[in-house]
Formats: structure tokens, C-alpha cells, sequence
């Protein structure tokens, strides 16, 4: 049964098809760690929070079992089928006595909430029962049930489970009976069940949840959801031209209506996913793969809005992020949409999780004068557990396959055991990334076999060099694309890639009037930051690079669990600022020269709070010496 | 009749009481040419736009004069209000046969639509009638009101008008049944009436409109008025600690509420405005004196959220301001809230009508690419009309009386005839003011009388010089404050002020991630701004000043009616960047020497579009060469 996380096995109009999480091991490498952490302290640690915040007891009195209130949001099921997911790759990629057990005992509360119907949330029990699918805007029904269906399916696959799966069926199809070719119209203001019915679909080949997917869709801009842009239910679906509205919800529409796509190959509703990522990525998206700039409603802003320390960038909006950008991927085989995966997974959503596994941010600043800091918690918890069960599925991603081949999508320390056209195909990679850009493959295969292999050469990867079995290879290998080696492969056959890992100095769009004038620093797939703690001496906002500098990587092995930093010269013009007035006279002052250095991003915060910035104010070569006479004005 | 703006004549808790607009003439100087376009261009246009917008008619309408549907937004009375109102203070500076007549028919369409009862809003009036005061949070019925109110005090004060004023008075004595001391509990979603009925108080001595603002004050926060932040209604007034939500009105019922302290003294109400007026002016004003950084909502951002490109500053915010300052102002005499003022009404206020008077921003942006621009109109027409009776109202803020002489306020060539306790002292200002620094008083005195004068020193005059009868006065004069002259007054005395009119350099706070590395240039109380067509050759966002540049100012009679303009020197490091990415690899640039040319900010978008900057990159000397190598980097 194996663990893909989006199955397009079967998917006519996909390019690829994903390799299942079980078959390829995370090892030692940077995720290996991350991946740890996550079975050994977020894991378990949620689901401490999710028994304590009463979001399990919701399922317990749901079935009759304790008496007492609701308790928390009306969302918060979603909450539980997020960790039994992530609970469910955990246990793909490894399986764990004891996890099962505390799996299954989820699962048994789940299930014994579910009414003899099919209907399944907690909230709409008892008092609340007669609610029951009256505000499809609002009540976040159809969402719960999509994250049910979710968690149902990663189980399934994971580990056989039957009990949740058989639960989430029966919650689908009373939804078909509600909402299917005979029910009444429905669209959900927060969009999630259409790319979980289309899984069903996958998962089962009933045709009725495909239909049901395309119908939430199709209905969509009929006021039905609440008719409001933050809803995304403004429009009709085919004719939205720019991305807006709340990020998660916007994204987890287009997730679902590219997994329609790859099933029914409808070429508008493609062309309407290409214009709202075009959108999305050349005028709304941070260069950590943050979305979602604003804070009111949680929302994209106009193009060109990215406020830097007002950043809003919801963790679970760079995760939505990834999961479309991976089937937009799956659909076309473009590698420009993992290199967003890429972007957004190393910074935008690794930074929502600290170092330790157990605390978390929702809200995500490219600057910040210390206040904000990462939670164990949140009333609306949507953020950890779904970190959770997207680093639990990591393994899914690395490779893929189609037709003519292997595709390797990222890079990190592991082992593979591929199955290509009923040949088994082992990979191993050996590499340091993302510290280091040499990453050797070697394969092992029983017998000779021809196929490509599709090397992802990141976007950001200028000089890339690659050999096969010690020669180097001459032809053109371009960034931001899949280099592609067809040959009759041999066991032991081996391929070495280097991708340049120079420090890279990024600007921005002047469009962006925030960033004018300032530069962010990168090394490979990371986005660096300054944070006062390691930059004593002055504010690190007010450094200044002068766009020519020298910067240098350097190895911290005990800094942050092992990191690589970039230090340089910069020079800082000291202020005696305080909060006690917005302007005052500009007293030209001398800049001193200072040393300085950064971190990557996705770490920033697990220290003590100062100011941190990203982007950082630069200056051009002036051609002449500047005016240094204050001449009287008129 | 005296046409106070607001009228503290009697106010035991005020220290100042304003002058009647009709008793200082504006005359050939900056205001009296926007006070001719307002009579020539900006009133009538408006009155045409009134009707063809269904405004009037509305009342017509109501009056069951004219068949058809409501036009427009439920709250498009208050427009109709606000013009009769500006007409008003027109009247009262000058008389003026067709003005009259024209507010005579406006005036006989409102009063009959009112209701026996004196009810008075034309959108609840037949299939609407039942809904009167049902939704005191969305309906905008006490914030139409107000305005009547408004509307009616200032016309009868400006010509003696008694038909508006009674209908005035019946719907006032209406709302007293429905909301007085035996009445239901009543906050508006929208504030406006609290001054609206302390004015009614002032106007008439019936304590009753007194109490009745009070009360509309004392219950907000209990969720009358719909319990949001966004209409203020989330804490009751006295536990307000910073100041949020939308900012119109939050600042109209700070209005209301300085109003209430005027007449009350009650210290806890003077406390909480003073809390509010730091919040706004040290963390949430910008340079234009513009509030309200937020679109999403019109409102209040977080401390320091204060963007350029997206800057909402809405016309009516900035004019709010400028009202609660001369509450403030009226109530304290502290030059700190006049500065405020001034800083609004040449800013952010005027911003809001082009040189021609009929057309208006909403609005205003600090930095833009050239699609804002003043629109004729706009569905939710609350700007035009408000700039209007601002402007038509600023003979009345020029001066100030106390018990203890006579205190000036702003400065521009005028003429008035004061009467200080039962004596006229005539002033003559003559002055070039804000384009010169200079200015001179003459006094014209009946018989020689003991008296100070105050004459405001302006925040930004670090070096103001004064003389007395051409011999120069040798004591401190501190900027930000009143000069206070005390002395025996005779006729022909004459003060001279030179007022610091050097172009200055502004620098904000660092906390302002998006002004960091940046200044703002002003010269006197205007803020200047770069717009493209002044620029060719280069991106006015590109442009980098040195610290110590040298700025020269420079008289441009031909352009934008007569400005004074900023010249200067700065670096533009091309760029060639379109709109197909936000990032890319920083190419460092050579930056090459350019001139450049500023003009005021309130005379932007005048000419053709562009991109426009009121904050401009800058750079620190640096204490040694920047490294000009580009050594590489690990």
C-alpha cells in the first residue's frame, strides 16, 4: 500500500507520479535531523496539547463518553486529523509500536463520534445538531471533513488502517448525499475537501468524489461560500485573474482544482493555475516562499504589497504553498514549481518550528524588533500540525517518476528503493546539501536498464557542474530546470553534482518599495537573516552593505544545531532613537565600518529576542566622492 | 451671529476660544487662493454632483416630492450636510446672492423630508421606516445626524439661518426620546454626533444635548455599536489605551469627546485623549500628518505600520486630525496640537482636492507608480464635501482668544477685526507664508490696551527671529511654543517674525522598518515629494541623497500655480527590472550624479502620471571607502 502523498498513479493528464514516502529513507542528512525531532518531541508533545486543550475530549463527548462543553473553535477537529496524518507518514516511514497504539486510540475516538448518517465533527452534535451544514461560509464543515479524509487516506496507505478510512468514506458519501448530483449546492469558505475528494477518488475509483470535487469548484462565486473575496467566492473559480484573498484558503483551492486538472486535463482550468501562480510568484511572494502578506484576513495583499516587519506569511500559507506548487509539478514536470517547493519548505515554512520541535510560529516577520517569538500553541493551532505532518511526509518528495525515467527533486542525505516499470531501482545519495552543493548518486539496479534520470539543478544554482562515473559532463546544464541523462544504466553506476554555493546577494523588484535600496543574503536553497544576538555592538536594521562587499560562508557546528553563517563588513551609522517621537531633523551622521553575521532564516528566534532583519539596506558605487560640506541651504 | 468653528465662548474647560470666520478676511495669499477656486470651482461643481448623484433628489424623494428608488449609500445624506455646511462658512466670509439661493433650495428639499415626529433621514423612509435606529452599528442614522446638526449650527451662525436649525433642533429633540435619559441605550457605529449635539448644546444651553453626547460616549464599549475595534466600540471610552480602528472614527469621537472635556473638566476623559494623541502622533502618523495606515478597515495600523506605497491616509482622517487638534488646541493652548494642524491641513488635507478643485483623492499614497490619481467623485463621497467645509471654515482658525489677549495661529496674508473684551483690535498680516518665512503684524487699536499677544512659533523654526517696532527681541524663542509679547498695545505697532524657512532633511523613527535609510524633505510646514515628470532620465524611487547633500530652494512661479521647489544632487543606479520577477541576483551597480527636483507634496498628481516618492533613499557618510573589489565569496 504504499504512502504517496498525492497519488497520480493513475492520473491521465499528470507528467509524474510520486514515490512513496516508505521507499525512500532520510538519512543523517539535515531533514534526517528534522525528522527525529518531529517522532521524538513534536509528535508526542502535540498530542499531550491536543488531549489538553480538549480538542480529543471534542471526539469522547461527541460519542457520548464524557460530558461537558464543546471545547475551543469550531475547527478544531481539523486539528486531530492533521496529526493523525503526520502520525501516519511517521508511521510509513517507520513503523513504531508505540505510536500505533496512540494512533489507534485516536482513531477509535474519532470514530466513535461519527453518527450512524455518516456525519462526523464534533461541534454539530447536541445543541448544535440542527446547524449542521446551514453555513457553509463559516462553519468550516466541509474543511473538517476534507482534513478527515486526508488523515484517512496517508493511514490507510501507511499502514493498512481500515477503521478511519472506512469513517471517512462513510462521512463522504452522506456529503454526496448533501451536496452530490441530487443535493443541494455547496462550496466551503475555507477550500480543503475538493483536493481530499479527489484523493478519495484516487484512493477508491468512485467517480462520485471527482464529480463531487469538481461541483465544490464549479460552484464557487455564486455567494454560496460567502461570496467574498477572502473566501475566494467573488468569482467563479475559471475566472479569477489574480491571486487574492486568504492564503490558505486560496491555495488549498488551487491545490485541489490542479489535482482536478491532473484527473479531468481541463485546459482552462490549467490556464487559470498558471495565471495565478505567475501572480503569485512575480508580485505576492516573500523571498523566504511566504505568502499571504496581510495581516486582515489573513490574506495575499495588492502586487508588490510585502511589508517586511508587518509580514504576516502564516506558516500553514507557505505549506499550502508547497502542496500546490507539488502538484503543479506532478501536472507539468516544470521545475520552476520545486524550486518554490524548495524555497518556501527551507525558509517560509521551517522557520514556523523551533529547533527544539515545540514551538511554533503563525505569523512569520522578515523583520522584527524581538517581540515576536515562536508559541507552544495557539487557540487556532492550525500552524504545528500541519508542519507536522508535512515534514513527516518529506520523504514523498525527493524523487518522482514518469514515463521515461527517475526524477530527483531535492537533495539530501538518503537512501531509495525505486520501483521503475516492475525494476527496482536503489539510489543512494551521499551530500551535505544545503550546506554543501556536491551531491553524489549512485544507483544499484539488478540488471542493466535504460532509462533517463531528471536532475533537478536549482533555480538559484548558477555554475552547476556534473560527472558520470568520474568524467565530467560538457553539455549545457541549466539552472531552474531537470538536466536529463539518458543512457542504459549499470549497478554502481554514479553521478556527482555541484551546484554553486557562493553566497548569493538578491534584490528585489523597485516595485517593492519596502525592499528598495536593500539586498537579502543566500546560500543555496537558505535565505539568511541578522539577529542582534550574534551582532552586538549595533541595531542590526540599520546596517549597511555596500552592495560590492565581500561575503564569506563559514561552518558553525555548534551554533544553532550546526549551521553554516555568512559573515562580512558593513558599516552602521549609530542613532540614539528612542519611541518618543516618529521624525526628527536628519543629523548626517558618520557611518563606521563593523563586522557582521548572519544565519539562515528558518533558524532566527531560538535564541534571546532582539531585532532581526532580512532585508538589509545596501548602497550602490557612487561614481564620485559624496558632498561632505553641509553648504547653508537656501 | 459669530461663525465660531467651535464655539468655547462658554466653555468653563477651555482655555481659548476661536474667532468668528467672518471677522479675519484671507486675502491674496496661499489660502485665499484655494478659498476663491473653492467659491468658483469646488462649490458649485460639488452641488451639480449632489444632484446628479441622486443626493438631493433623495430628500425630494423622502419628501414624497419625486417617484423612484433610494440612490446610493445609506449614509450619502451626510454629503449633502457637509456641502451646506462648507456653503455656510462661505456665506459667512462673503456674501453671495446665488450661493444663497442655492442653499435656500437645498435647505427647503432636506426640511421637507423630514418627519412630524423629526426624524430625518431619507433612506429610512418608506419600505425602510421600520428599520429606523435597528442597527446602530452599520446604519449611520446618529452619524447623519451629526452632520445636519453640524450643518445647521454653522449656517445659522453664518447667516442667521432658522429653517434648517429647527429641523435640526425636532430631530435632535427625536433622538433625545429615543436615546435620552428614559430611552434605550444608544453608541453609534460611526461617531459624529457626540460634537454634533455638544455644539447643539453650546448653540442652544439646553444641557440635555450635553448629556446626550455624554451618555453616547459612556456606552461605548458595551457592544451597542457593534462591539468591533473597527468602531471603536471594543473597550469603553476611558479604558482606551491606544489608538485603533478605523480612523475617522476614532477620531471624530475624540472630537466628541474633547468637546464633552471642555464642558465637563472631567479629567479621566483629558487623560485618555492625551494617551491617544502620543499613540497617534509618536507611532502612527505620517510625515504628511495623513493617519490611518491601514486600507483594511480605514484604519489605525500597529504602532510603526506605516507604508508608503500602500499608505490608505484616507482625506477625511487627515482632516479629523486637524479637527481633534483644535479641539485639543481650543481646550489646552499648546502649540504642540497646532502644529499637528498645520502640518494636516498643508499635507495630507490638501493632498485631497487638485489645484483645480474638483477632483479628489480618497486615498494618499507616499509613495506611488502613477495609476493613483484624483477621481471626480466617488460612491462613498465623504472626502469632497469634508475638504470643502475645512477650507471654507479656515478664516476661523487663524486666531485665538483668552482672557489674556489674543493669540495667532496660523500664518497668511489676512486682515481681521477681532474683538478682545469689548474692544476691536484690527490685525493686518502681511506675509509670503509658507513660501517666506517672514511675516508682519500690524495692529490697528482704537485706544492704547494692555494685552498679550501669542504668536505661535512652529515645531520646525529652530531660529526664529522677532522684532517689535522694527527693534529686535532678544529673548529665547523656543519653537513649538507661543511667544507671549505682553505689553501696552498702541495703534500701529507692528511685529515682524522671521520664521527658519531652510530646507530641512527629516529623518523617522528606525521602528519604521519601511523609512529606515531614508529622509523626507520639507521646507516650512510643507512636506515635498519627487514626481517623475519634474524627472526625467531616472526612476524617482531610485534616487539616492546623500546625508549632506546641499539642498537649495527655489521660487517656480509657473509651476503648480506658483511653488516654491527643492534642487538637489543625488545617485541613480539604473535598473532594468520589469514586472516579470520579484528577485534576482543583486547586480552591483555603479551609481551615477544627478540633479533632481522636488516640488510640495499637496500639488502632486496634478500633471501627468507617474511614479512618485516622498521618502527618499539615503546614505550616511562612510568613515572609508567602500570596498570596491568584488573579491569572491566561499
Amino acid at each position: 500500500m504504499p504512502t504517496r502523498v498525492v497519488d497520480t498513479s493513475n492520473s491521465p493528464y499528470a507528467k509524474l507520479r510520486p514515490v512513496p514516502v516508505e521507499e525512500v529513507e532520510l538519512k543523517d542528512g539535515f531533514w534526517a535531523k528534522r525528522l527525529n525531532k518531529l517522532r521524538e518531541a513534536t509528535i508526542p508533545s502535540q498530542y499531550e496539547l491536543l488531549e489538553n486543550t480538549g480538542r480529543i475530549y471534542n471526539f469522547r463527548r461527541a460519542a457520548g463518553k464524557e460530558k461537558g462543553d464543546f471545547q475551543g473553535l469550531v475547527f478544531n477537529d481539523s486539528d486531530v486529523y492533521k496529526w493523525v496524518e503526520a502520525a501516519g507518514f511517521l508511521l510509513a516511514s517507520r513503523f513504531d509500536e508505540k505510536l500505533y497504539s496512540l494512533v489507534e486510540k485516536v482513531v477509535d475516538d474519532i470514530c466513535a463520534a461519527q453518527d450512524e448518517d455518516g456525519y462526523l465533527n464534533t461541534f454539530f452534535t447536541f445543541e448544535n445538531k440542527a446547524k449542521r451544514w446551514s453555513n457553509l461560509a463559516r462553519d468550516h464543515e466541509l474543511y473538517c471533513a476534507g482534513h478527515l479524509i486526508q488523515a484517512a487516506i496517508a493511514l490507510r496507505r501507511a499502514i493498512g488502517d481500515q477503521k478511519l478510512f472506512n469513517a471517512a468514506v462513510c462521512f463522504a458519501n452522506h456529503i454526496l448525499r448533501v451536496f452530490g448530483p441530487d443535493g443541494k449546492p455547496g462550496a466551503p469558505g475555507h477550500p480543503e475537501i475538493e483536493m481530499a475528494m479527489v484523493e478519495l477518488y484516487r484512493e477508491t475509483g468512485d467517480h462520485r468524489y471527482l464529480s463531487m470535487a469538481k461541483k465544490f469548484i464549479d460552484n464557487r462565486g455564486r455567494g454560496i461560500a460567502g461570496g467574498d473575496v477572502n473566501r475566494i467566492d467573488h468569482k467563479p473559480f475559471k475566472e479569477l485573474d489574480e491571486i487574492v484573498g486568504h492564503a490558505v484558503r486560496s491555495l488549498y483551492l488551487n491545490c485541489g482544482a490542479t489535482d482536478l486538472y491532473m484527473e479531468t486535463g481541463d485546459k482552462e482550468v490549467w490556464s487559470v493555475l498558471e495565471r495565478l501562480w505567475n501572480n503569485m510568484v512575480k508580485c505576492k511572494m516573500y523571498v523566504t516562499g511566504g505568502v499571504g502578506s496581510r495581516y486582515d484576513g489573513e490574506a495575499f495583499g495588492f502586487n508588490y504589497e510585502l511589508p517586511n516587519a508587518q509580514a504576516y506569511a502564516e506558516t500553514c500559507a507557505a505549506i499550502a504553498s508547497f502542496m500546490w506548487n507539488w502538484r503543479m509539478f506532478l501536472a507539468s514536470g516544470d521545475a520552476k514549481f520545486v524550486d518554490v517547493m524548495e524555497l518556501a519548505l527551507y525558509n517560509g515554512v521551517l522557520a514556523g518550528i523551533s529547533l527544539d520541535g515545540k514551538e511554533y510560529f503563525y505569523v512569520n516577520p522578515l523583520a522584527d524588533r524581538g517581540r515576536h517569538r515562536r508559541r507552544k500553541w495557539f487557540e487556532c493551532a492550525c500552524c504545528p500540525p500541519n508542519v507536522a505532518r508535512l515534514v513527516a511526509s518529506l520523504p514523498g518528495y525527493f524523487y518522482s517518476l514518469s514515463e521515461e525515467g527517475i526524477w530527483v527533486n531535492m537533495y539530501d542525505e538518503n537512501t531509495a528503493r525505486l520501483r521503475f516499470k516492475d525494476n527496482i531501482v536503489r539510489m543512494v545519495q551521499k551530500t551535505n546539501y544545503p550546506w554543501d552543493g556536491r551531491v553524489e548518486i549512485a544507483l544499484s539496479l539488478e540488471h542493466e536498464l535504460d532509462f533517463s534520470m531528471y536532475l533537478r539543478i536549482p533555480g538559484w544554482s548558477g555554475d552547476t557542474e556534473a560527472s558520470l562515473n568520474g568524467l565530467k559532463i560538457s553539455e549545457e546544464i541549466k539552472p531552474g530546470s531537470y538536466f536529463k541523462l539518458s543512457r542504459s544504466w549499470n549497478d554502481g553506476d554514479r553521478i556527482e553534482l555541484s551546484f554553486q554555493m557562493g553566497v548569493r546577494k538578491t534584490s528585489c523588484n523597485p516595485l517593492v518599495y519596502e525592499n528598495l535600496g536593500r539586498m537579502a543574503l543566500s546560500r543555496g536553497p537558505l535565505v539568511y537573516c541578522l539577529e542582534s544576538v550574534d551582532n552586538t555592538g549595533f541595531d542590526v536594521w540599520d546596517l549597511l552593505i555596500p552592495e560590492d562587499a565581500v561575503l564569506q560562508a563559514e561552518w558553525a557546528p555548534n551554533l544553532l544545531d550546526g549551521v553554516m553563517v555568512i559573515r562580512g563588513e558593513g558599516y552602521v551609522a549609530d542613532s540614539d532613537w528612542g519611541q518618543d517621537s516618529l521624525y526628527r531633523a536628519l543629523n548626517p551622521a558618520k557611518a563606521r565600518k563593523t563586522g557582521f553575521l548572519a544565519i539562515p532564516y528558518y533558524a532566527w528566534a531560538n535564541r534571546e529576542p532582539g531585532p532581526m532583519s532580512v532585508w538589509i539596506r545596501s548602497t550602490p558605487r557612487l561614481d564620485s566622492p559624496m558632498q561632505r560640506q553641509g553648504d547653508s541651504s537656501s
